[in-house]
């Protein structure tokens, strides 16, 4: 099961409560199937019909379900065992696991840098303000297959760190050191050619080429708090995403 | 205002009203604000509190909104102004005049063929069998945007048809003569490094990076209907997804 690493405990109960009901249905519904009534499941979630309603139309815009009036609630198969969705914002030691590998984590560095142009328009910074920016390799199988770069201005650190603190999940650093939650992010999706360090890092072939994905993560008051600039190694990682109607 | 090309007027009473909801968020509330409250919505959109309140949960989800208990509803303007987002199944030319281009539709050819493996296995029909290829390519302001390949099992066509037919809207093209609405699309994400046909055809360097999506359509009843593979011509058409907690 696919860990997000947006905190869940702020989020309303109708999520909370798809985001329970989303976990039980890739257990027992990845084939499909008929769900319980909204009566049986508001009595299994202990919450009020209206939740539920709620939480089946959040399933329901998915993908995950198919509502059909009269007859009742479907699971759809084919959407619940997508591994790696586009639209998830996982924790890339999950995903690479999800992939059906082993996950590791290199932390490469941590340095204290000022913004360049670009990711100083992103986070919504002065040029040039210091930033912390910290590198690091996800390895699947050993074999490289994520490389991330975060940017996070220094001006947000409310407290004392120790570089090595860096190293770990840096949504679970915004909230130890800096009282933010991420609340959602905005990807921007780039194919790229591999060149110069991706070649090094990545162990890819000149010329091959990667899913760049440049994020930025809002907090609570939609601010800007963290710039991540990310390559996915094709086709170890490959997202799939659902279009719908938006 | 970007048009999507799956049907609404199939959904649930809530999606609509989400859908109505949206359109006039980014026309009023394009740089933030706060909504008006959920009794307010209700009179005037004409619905009940527990349809709004769907509807908002909707757009919750979407990023589109932030609800704050005890304080109200917030547009969420860096969401609302997206203009293309991954999520959306748009219609090509709606893509491109939304991505600030004239569009134009250039078709290639439409062609009945044996259906190759991988095709015949996304649509769940035995290799060889016989499938409609249509080949389209998309210009902004003149210049190759996207280039699109849509196969579809000839089994599927219920009704005479001219080759014309096709050149259109394929979705148009379901419903008029399959009597099949697709009601979401599953695509994988692939960075393409451009070769081939594809230099010719999208006007690429050799090796410049492309994205590549490969979609599988689904009907009513979940069963795959339409394969498209689609090029996108990076930067013209740059995707923006919006990465939240599944």
């Amino acid at each position: 099961m696919t860990k997000s690493f947006l905190a869940e405990r702020n989020a309303p109960l109708p999520s909370r409560v798809a985001h329970l009901l989303r976990q039980r249905l890739r257990r027992e519904f990845a084939q499909g199937g008929r769900l319980p009534g909204e009566h049986q499941l508001a009595a299994q979630f202990g919450v009020s019909r209206g939740t539920i309603r709620q939480a089946l139309t959040i399933l329901d815009r998915e993908g995950a379900v198919t509502r059909c009036h009269g007859s009742g609630t479907y699971a759809n198969g084919q959407v619940l065992r997508i591994h790696a969705r586009a639209e998830a914002a996982y924790e890339f030691t999950e995903l690479i696991r999800d992939s059906g590998y082993r996950a590791t984590i290199t932390p490469l560095s941590v340095r204290r840098e000022a913004a360049e142009e670009e990711v100083a328009e992103k986070l919504e910074i002065p040029s040039s303000s210091p930033v912390l920016v910290v590198r690091k390799l996800f390895l699947a199988d050993a074999r490289p297959a994520i490389f991330c770069k975060d940017v996070l201005p220094v001006a947000l650190v409310a407290e004392g760190y120790e570089d090595i603190e860096l190293e770990g999940q840096i949504f679970e650093f915004l909230q130890r050191r800096c009282r933010l939650d991420v609340k959602h992010v905005l990807a921007s999706i780039v194919p790229r050619v591999a060149e110069g360090e991706l070649v090094d890092l990545l162990g890819s072939r000149p010329g091959e080429a990667l899913l760049q994905f440049d994020e930025t993560g809002y907090g609570d008051d939609n601010r800007p708090i963290l710039f991540s600039r990310i390559f996915y190694k094709d086709p170890i990682i490959r997202f799939t995403i659902l279009r719908t109607k938006v």
